[in-house]
């Protein structure tokens, strides 16, 4: 049954963009606000915005019990979690389903089988993908230690229920393993609840790559093409483009083959990525990981196909038929986002919370700008830094940057610092624009030379 | 040749329109501002902004040997005039022509055969287009008495170089008419520096129909629909929707070939318009006069043909051929417009300069707001009170309004008085939903009930 009113259970740019999706698919939305969200953009698009708790997310956005009663008490028949918070907690649509309300994303069941790392490398080495040299989950440090020895070094450590980079942590040799494994699994713990860790070993020169994939209740798996997100600092991705031209499209067409064959697997239902890392000097693929939510870089797929994900979220949550096959699946020109954050490049990328005094979007020329902030908003202290997502879409990847280049000097942002300094730095380097980084390119070689550059007097950032 | 950089010879929605247009074609665009819109939207957006002269329309944006001067100082090769100001004044394209500079827009011929209203309505009744019971240009008062006594009363005089509803004044019986003949062409000599004027026979529920045309330099000449622009008030259009549905299709056809025919023997190049009157009751039509420029409502026929009217103009004027003939033109759905300005409908819509403290605009739902504003812009004294335009689309009429009015109830304006209230009345009144409102509806029959709703302690546009 198509919906009718939808609680969007989530925040900033996220939120703003799942009303805008609501609104086009003539769904009614709701958004839940923490006290410290309440004049936020999301609230005042949305048909009505409703208080579920103190500014705190693990009493606000964290909390599935305030989320279900807002959700119930607004006469939703639906709940939209977005990503992050609680949109890889299968307790979430548990509640859902008891409470008779629309979980718009997979079943719990899939997200437990795809969300534990350990679990989905199973899964995807049963079904013949190559998953890397690695292990299982690894009970303590002693055997992490083993398995490390054996794989070989650079290790990295990853939460099985992980994600962002937290509880993750490169090892580059046997002395650090047993440390790195109770640090990373503390962290975990406290981070998601679950201290399980299992390693892969870690490819020096990696590009990841993930495939976009739709699945309907009517048995319907596709995918949407990949996207390249091998410009990542702290692994957190910083640029995120589509498709994957630096990959042979021999790849990833395999890739892509994967990661429908994966969501088949896992019953899957709704946008879900599928992660890879590839070697960028062999071609050899490895599966990483599967995200059972829509992710934040969506938007460079939705250019490159003129597909609205989120709105297929929507669909899909009530019932209809996906209403295009595989084969109308058409990649058009290339697309790149970056993403702005409020935090000063000059002084360590500190947040930078604080009112945004002045706000205004460039025009035109194949721009897209996903973002909650205007002028006048004040940044709560309290979440994520996430300013804007800059989008650029053209004929081919050169152009796209271009246009990405005049996106970003044209954004006018006061009040708070940006990263769109350092934004530019990666963008305009030479590895970039060859398409030769990797990921861990940022941090061992851009950014010992983008901190002299930051710290010049004249900002990088200054228009043209 | 393809244009490479566009002065933008204008300011407001309009600038900001046209510098999105450039940047879709690749064009660089140059905002010609004054001093009190060095800091606007348009400056900003812009890839540069060059300052004309002193906020005085006169000094700066109708000055013309200023704006030439700009366009050949910032090296462009042609020049956008918007709408209103030099738009129509066939001395602009003169200068251009004499200093290598195109102008996007017809010729200074077509300027002055289509913009003399008396020349053109001869033009169109040697078409064979009905023009109406009037007259050609009235050389004095006593004249116009004479002629107002033989076509009946009431008449309405116009300027002959009007626009905008400045020199024209409604005449409803033949005691008024010397007076009104002096003060309008007054008036029309003020405004226009020609004080001709000419009258027509006052259609008392008469329909606004326009059409809008597209002419390349190849002889193509294609219309894309009507517009119905009959909510009006003192002359100033409030809402525009198309198609022109309650008008008969018979009727619509018909109009649409006049306006090519008009078109093609003005020898048009460009985008422009060419305005009716329909008899509500007979349904006889009329031509009007000809707006040979962009208008304020292109945006709905946009909506319904999914053609870039402004992009077209820049194609058009770089010497390209359309991309399209009349056969791929098609109307999906019903689009409809409404200008928002900052008046207090409280106070009898006394302009309201002062600063936007918040701006934050609808998201989805078919909806296209074209606005210069954002959070803590300064409106200046100086020019018109439009501050955006809303825009819906939807499937039909019905789902556009109601579109529309969920997009006038989400838009968030504060630190300026807004005719929002006024608007919301407006396309919320039975006739106006039933399409028999006529030209005068608002002023006759909405105002005086509308006045009482207005001066109630609640406004009318709070949120639902």
């Amino acid at each position: 049954m198509p919906l009718r009113r939808v609680l969007v259970a989530n925040r900033g740019e996220i939120a703003v963009r799942v009303v805008r999706a609501c609104a086009d698919e003539g769904i009614e939305s709701v958004v839940a606000v923490s006290e410290a969200d309440r004049d936020s953009r999301a609230a005042l698009v949305a048909d009505r915005a409703v208080c579920i708790g103190p500014a705190s997310a693990t009493s606000s956005y964290l909390d599935i019990p305030r989320v279900v009663t807002a959700a119930l008490g607004t006469g939703c028949d639906a709940v939209h979690p977005g990503y992050g918070f609680l949109s890889e907690r299968p307790e979430l649509p548990e509640a859902c389903a008891d409470n008779g309300l629309v979980f718009v994303g997979p079943t719990a069941d899939t997200i437990r089988r795809g969300g534990d790392k350990a679990a989905a490398r199973q899964l995807a080495a049963s079904l013949g993908i190559p998953v890397g040299a690695g292990s299982d989950t690894i009970a303590d440090a002693v055997t992490a230690r083993d398995v490390a020895d054996r794989v070989g070094y650079p290790v990295v450590l990853k939460a099985a229920a992980g994600g962002g980079g937290r509880g993750m942590v490169l090892v580059e040799s046997a002395d650090a393993v047993e440390s790195a494994f109770e640090g990373a699994s503390r962290e975990a713990q406290a981070a998601f609840g679950d201290g399980r860790m299992y390693l892969e070993r870690f490819i020096t020169r990696a590009r990841h790559v993930e495939v976009q994939v739709l699945a309907d209740t009517h048995g319907t798996v596709v995918h949407l093409g990949e996207r390249d997100c091998s410009a990542q600092r702290r692994y957190q991705k910083l640029v995120e483009e589509a498709p994957a031209t630096a990959v042979p499209l021999d790849v990833r067409r395999a890739l892509r083959e994967a990661a429908v064959e994966l969501a088949r697997a896992l019953d899957y239902v709704g946008a879900g990525t599928v992660e890879f890392v590839v070697d960028a000097e062999s071609g050899d693929y490895a599966f990483l990981e599967v995200n059972t939510r829509v992710q934040v870089e969506h938007p460079v797929t939705e250019m490159v196909t003129g597909i609205d994900i989120v709105r297929a979220q929507l669909q899909i949550a009530g019932g209809l038929p996906l209403p295009f096959s595989q084969d109308d699946v058409r990649l058009d020109g290339h697309a790149v986002e970056v993403r702005v954050n409020a935090e000063d490049p000059h002084r360590g990328f500190a947040p930078g919370p604080g009112t945004v005094s002045r706000w205004v979007e460039p025009v035109g020329g194949g721009l897209r700008i996903d973002t909650h902030c205007f002028g006048g908003y004040r940044i709560p202290p309290h979440y994520d830094s996430l300013l804007a997502k800059v989008i650029a879409h053209g004929p081919d990847r050169e152009e796209a940057l271009r246009r990405l280049d005049r996106g970003l000097r044209k954004l006018v942002v006061e009040g708070v610092p940006t990263t769109v300094p350092m934004l530019l730095a990666v963008i305009e380097a030479p590895e970039f624009r060859a398409g030769t980084h990797h990921t861990r390119w940022v941090e061992q070689e851009l950014m010992p030379a983008l901190t002299a550059l930051l710290e010049a007097p004249e900002p990088a950032a200054a228009p043209a």
